[in-house]
């Protein structure tokens, strides 16, 4: 445990590229522009967030060093199929992301679909490779994040509020759903990974991601205001621009800035009634909420 | 076995329609709109070719129901959130599906792209909900056959040669991909619901998948050239007029009528190797074959 966040981060980073580059289809192969895009998607960048909750939860949990792998890159490839798909221009229609082109930039649009489709696949490939009954369940947590009842429908609340007014609660529900839902299947999948969490510890997982994914959320509304695009790495001030409703157009800046260290400690506290190694899990919430971008 | 096969047809479209009503989201339940373009895209119409697979290999198998029902359900998900994507104005940019207008005409492209992605992590959901081996295995079975390896994968490569000369080969590759995998996938889910198939029985459903497979793509080429757009229910013509190479186009009409009635042999050849009741995958052969539509 002499090993600090930083060093840990980085060595969790540098393991989910290696498991996404294994589990990726080799850009000589065909059909090479479609797997080209596919690895623009994933490789080389983004902050890995949802790899860290898997790993952190996993040594909370004791989990399987190989079943933290797929767990890593399944949620991974979730959250990057979300974001070809997101960019695209019947949605966000950004240009920019990870400081380099999108996908349907750098490709085209019909290419982005595809590899926004086929990267969902393979989440659920990696994730059922075992074909165990622990697998099986990691699937089926995994699917229930991503789909109509989670991020997809997440997405389309936020589709259907494009410059209506949105109210606190329903502001919430939207994110607990767009980006809180694979957050806290990140967490649950690392957790899963090793063995089966009591009842008081599962809800206490469930408060803990629900904490750290608002929080994510408030933040990026912060950063969205506060940073510059250079910092960023995508378009600032974006969503201000959209009409869309954040935190910081809802409740002001500093206002927002008491709710995200609100949830830090919301966060520390559901950690208690863990029994096992919650130091990690306990960092990344810090991380979240104290993050420049 | 006095029921006949029009019946049977019948029955299992009746029993895919039920579970797949069961499986879909509400129409009530927010967020309403993605909900509606997802039941829109599945509900009332296809011929369900892909679950008469998986019920005629379950009888063959000894199927368990249930499982049966997840897997018809799962790989018709999977079919028509391949439409969905595919009529999209980057890729087919067609207007028309089943006699009613597609999911991007009949909403609006933003939805059509999430409902996509939301009826394909339904698919997996689906399938996964027994949190079983066996379902794990089914899960793998559908993700290798759906992503990049398969359908994708074929679509991908579809894309890249309109307007291009490909040869037989090539031709049977990308449509062994594009459709042909998802057909095995149903067949062999069909399988999996019941007994583990013997070595040769695996091969033999292979074999028989892959020769319904492409039959299906050759009678699908003879019908685009034959049929009116009143009769398919989708625009007539489509593939001659956006030049993509078809076996009607490569072959001639007549050697391409000849190719459907050999390969709808070898699938009856094939299934002698299987110890089962294989009257009802016989009969889909020919249904395949001699369809008008």
């Amino acid at each position: 445990m002499s090993v600090t966040f930083e060093a840990w981060v980085g060595a969790c980073a540098a393991r989910t590229e290696a498991a996404l580059e294994h589990a990726l289809p080799s850009a000589a192969a065909a059909p090479q522009r479609l797997h080209a895009a596919m690895r623009h998607a994933v490789l080389g960048g983004g902050k890995r967030v949802r790899p860290l909750l898997v790993y952190a939860a996993g040594e909370a949990f004791g989990g399987e060093p190989a079943a933290l792998d797929r767990a890593a890159v399944a949620v991974e490839l979730i959250h990057a199929y979300s974001l070809v798909h997101d960019d695209m221009p019947e949605m966000d229609n950004d240009a920019l992301r990870r400081g380099r082109p999108t996908v349907h930039v750098a490709f085209d649009q019909a290419t982005a679909l595809l590899a926004g489709d086929a990267l969902q696949t393979l989440a659920f490939e990696v994730l059922s490779a075992p074909e165990s009954a622990q697998a099986c369940t990691m699937v089926a947590e995994l699917a229930g994040a991503s789909g109509a009842r989670g991020m997809a429908g997440g997405q389309a609340i936020d589709l259907a509020n494009v410059g209506r007014k949105m109210d606190r609660e329903a502001l919430e529900h939207m994110h607990r759903l767009k980006t809180g839902a694979l957050l806290r299947a990140a967490v649950r999948l690392g957790a899963r990974a090793g063995r089966i969490p009591a009842p008081q510890e599962s809800a206490a997982l469930d408060d803990y991601a629900r904490a750290v994914g608002l929080a994510f959320q408030v933040v990026d509304d912060i950063l969205d205001t506060e940073a510059d695009t250079a910092t960023l790495g995508k378009t600032a001030g974006k969503d201000a621009a959209a009409d869309k409703p954040t935190y910081v157009s809802m409740l002001g800046l500093d206002a927002s800035k008491k709710l995200a260290e609100q949830l830090r400690q919301q966060a520390h506290a559901a950690l208690a009634a863990i029994d096992g190694a919650t130091a990690r899990l306990q960092d990344i919430a810090d991380f979240i909420v104290l993050r420049k971008s």
